[in-house]
């Protein structure tokens, strides 16, 4: 049995949409747990993340995937809270050769969401983690519902414009069809580097 | 009297579509003459690239302006052979306090295009230049005729899905436009820093 | 009157020597004001930082240099969590034309800090602010009292080992005074580019 | 048999004595064939890159190694040209699922590695590559002799501080171990994913 685990955080629910079609995808595989682990404002006292429940979830895992909304060019302060904590893990290389991945979400179709997979990438290289980036890299079409239509490679992107009328988020058809492909891609990934 | 120099690579034609928007936005502004430059394979042997007379009109320029496609994630070796030989001027710092800029075109949306500007950044701040990012950092939407409709702050973006059928290259209205603001804003800045 | 603000975030005292170093530099500049702004963990409530006053000042600023400790490959949550609220100045661009700056210190010499300020460079960027990198591009050597010994371009970088004695925090001779170059160099910058 | 290819680019020697270490390591490594290839500025034509026997003996490895100096900033222009030509691979998708890592040299301690080994994941993402990060990753020390002295997480870092006295090019012994540890790593993981 192959544990993924997915730990994100959304403001306004489009990085969660996203979160549930990676969740969908990961799930097609067989012999896999899927594991969805959402960051919250609570858990932050004075700028610090706790959850030690959540870490241990993590620690447990053969594939994390991260997930975080793009803000100001970068993961959401929040979701850098859980990663600081993280740092416990790291002294002891705690997550190390787990397989590792991530996706995110802005308004805008660039919208320097790139920057904040690299961060991503970054991050899991300090854990000496395995990345595996997206698996439709060549992008099928620039239309709404196409795989891959902003063009990621390093994870996944979904983008949707801001909607100011207070309707419930929505991601683009496109985008959560490469979120599942990718939580598919993971899984196997991590199936296969235990399997080795 | 500021001078603004665009030096760039273009291989399917899209780059120079911007490179000639990007230089019809800085003639809008008074005082201001525009030297644009083009980077060929010609001028590289063996690898390395020299052109002595172009390398002289940057050395004159207030504001340099840098463009490539994004190829494979990154500027175009053409351009990074241009680059490379520009480090003669390093040594010396010849570029310190230059205005600089840069913009980039690929096929797909993001299609890691922020690490190409990133790039440019990087480059421009080993010659201690100053950075001047995009001026429609609020984009009005993501349609084809918006300004900013990609959403790039570091500098312009502009994007072309990929077409087979052999006609010219074309680049979308609002990607034209931005480049043209950005044009402006740079022969600008280089104005103001001059006179500061 | 030039006025220059320094926010920062220090954890364990490096970061914070860093910011002292830059004000020094500032200071050196006739007619400039310089502030001191640290960010700490009781500004931050659910993971959302709050301070008005700070937020003012900021807004008043002429030159804002930002600075951060490289936790994990990147900016110290704390910082995030004021770069996130900065937002709400991100919608109306408040800080547009500011002059821009960043510093960052971690334990080891690289220690993926060109990432953070890189980063510091994004932010920058959707603020549509002017960015003025280090101003000692060629390092003197790579000894620990030499001037830009690490090689950092973008900003300046300070390096610690990590000390588990309890002793208080100590950085380098040479990443302080080339924090220091730098808090000149952008004052100067500040001055200059609203005087032009 | 697990077959591991390391491709690089050096202009003054240090990159290639990092190779020769990356080599030294996957050697030690059983049942793994390693090839040593150099791209040189005569395989460069018009800025273009062009050597189809190397390029097939990529297409035969389990694992690429893609080593570059870092100049001005990023990857040298010889190997990007590489990286260009092989876009050719990259509309098949013909690397997918093979392992990739990465290295580089400059003269100083940062010196702007980290935005390179950067790039190069960027490049092995577009060609879905799985990316295997350094093994070192909690730095000994940041003495020469130290393994990962330097601190880098994504790839290897080397650094030799430049000599104007034209004696041969030397890497610091506790870059080149780092090189090592890390070629091994690479044969390790990529006979395990094959095995997966």
């Amino acid at each position: 049995m192959t544990h993924v685990a997915i730990i994100y955080f959304s403001g306004n629910g489009h990085t969660h949409l996203m979160a549930e079609a990676v969740v969908a995808g990961a799930k097609q595989v067989s012999n896999t747990t899927v594991e969805l682990l959402r960051i919250t404002g609570d858990q932050i006292t004075q700028g610090r993340w706790r959850d030690d429940e959540m870490l241990q979830k993590l620690n447990q895992a053969d594939a994390i995937i991260f997930g975080s909304p793009t803000y100001m060019g970068g993961v959401a302060a929040q979701f850098k809270a859980f990663i600081d904590a993280a740092s416990s893990v790291w002294f002891t290389q705690g997550w190390k050769d787990k397989v590792a991945g991530g996706f995110t979400h802005s308004g805008s179709p660039s919208g320097d969401k790139q920057g904040t997979l690299l961060y991503l990438m970054v991050n899991a290289m300090q854990h000496c983690m395995v990345w595996i980036g997206g698996t439709d890299v060549n992008p099928s079409s620039d239309a709404p519902d196409a795989v891959n239509r902003l063009g990621s490679y390093a994870g996944v992107m979904g983008q949707t414009a801001p909607d100011m009328t207070g309707k419930p988020a929505e991601v683009h058809q496109g985008d959560l069809l490469t979120a599942q492909n990718y939580g598919k891609r993971i899984a196997e990934a991590a199936q296969r580097w235990k399997m080795g």
